[in-house]
């Protein structure tokens, strides 16, 4: 089965809208999706940045808002922003690290963006995120802990480096496995054809 | 008939996506255009930026050549960047507004940005400029004259400030008659739709 990771920042609405619809839209074109949360932040200080894009030129997030809600309505999904926009994604983020090695990182990141973006919740909230991995079934206290642990941190970092080498530059990204980069919710279709069609043994629906 | 604002700057990579299928759209979705070659340069400056945000953010600026190259794949269109990259589009935009008022500015920016990314042209040189003009039956020395007068002038200074107040940061951009503001050639859809069928007089296809 051809593979596609999906590069993900908590802190960002668009991948929100990805990571909603990412499984659905991948079973249905045949590609195995890798869940890859890292951190935009230090990307994002590397040239320059200390907030997200969207505070610093105020247009182009009035603009952002404004389309992500359109986005949301056209396919029946609450949003809000919270405050203060951008969450601190870092907690979620070495969680999310540890649930792809455990195999829960699916339906956590799906709750945590729900939690942040169709709620308003703050996702850098340790209740919060204790009733999520509850609610998805994974015992809170030894997952807070071992996201907290050296191991998880250091897995995140590299990530993140993995991030930076591969070119990534904002959230979501799609990477094929010949390196093909996809940038945005926009080019998740784009991304999923890309995948399936470069794999000749792949059997790919007609899009 | 509904109408769109379609909102472009010569420099734009993605708007040469936009310009070369707008019509073909919104013939089909019974929308009419309103052309608005604008400059971009001042609305980039006062948001601190001295050039592209392509020049500026080298790992964007590498995605975004792979992302058009893909797209104008799709669509069967050329595709190159010009040196050097962004082109000085004052002088096409000038004649763009002396387009409008005359009535061949569809044609003139197409065959400009084909010139500029399907063959890789300097847009500021006069000699392709006239070359152009007399190709779309334009008498090329006094359509040169009229846009170096102050009143061709002055009027693309008001079609910019038009745009910065209008909240718009980038381009292409769309903007429908209530005010709706949509970014990106991969918003062009959604903006013909928009258009359409909010005014209710209106025929739309169902699309």
């Amino acid at each position: 089965m051809p593979r596609l990771a999906f590069w993900y920042e908590f802190a960002s609405t668009y991948s929100y809208l990805s990571a909603l619809r990412i499984e659905t839209l991948a079973a249905e074109a045949g590609v195995a999706i890798d869940w890859r949360p890292f951190l935009l932040g230090p990307i994002f200080k590397a040239q320059g940045w200390s907030t997200s894009p969207f505070n610093l030129y105020p247009a182009k997030g009035r603009h952002m808002i404004r389309d992500i809600e359109r986005i949301a309505a056209a396919r029946g999904l609450a949003f809000r922003l919270p405050e203060p926009f951008p969450q601190n994604g870092l907690l979620p983020a070495r969680l999310a690290t540890l649930g792809v090695e455990e195999g829960w990182v699916a339906p956590f990141t799906r709750a945590v963006y729900t939690a942040e973006f169709a709620e308003g919740r703050d996702i850098a909230d340790v209740a919060t995120l204790a009733e999520i991995l509850e609610r998805i079934g994974v015992a809170a206290a030894p997952a807070l802990a071992a996201a907290a642990s050296d191991d998880t941190r250091a897995r995140l970092r590299r990530t993140t480096a993995e991030a930076e080498r591969l070119g990534l530059f904002g959230a979501p990204s799609f990477v094929c496995s010949d390196g093909e980069l996809f940038w945005g919710d926009d080019r998740l279709r784009q991304a999923l054809d890309w995948a399936c069609t470069r794999r000749s043994s792949s059997k790919c629906p007609t899009t």
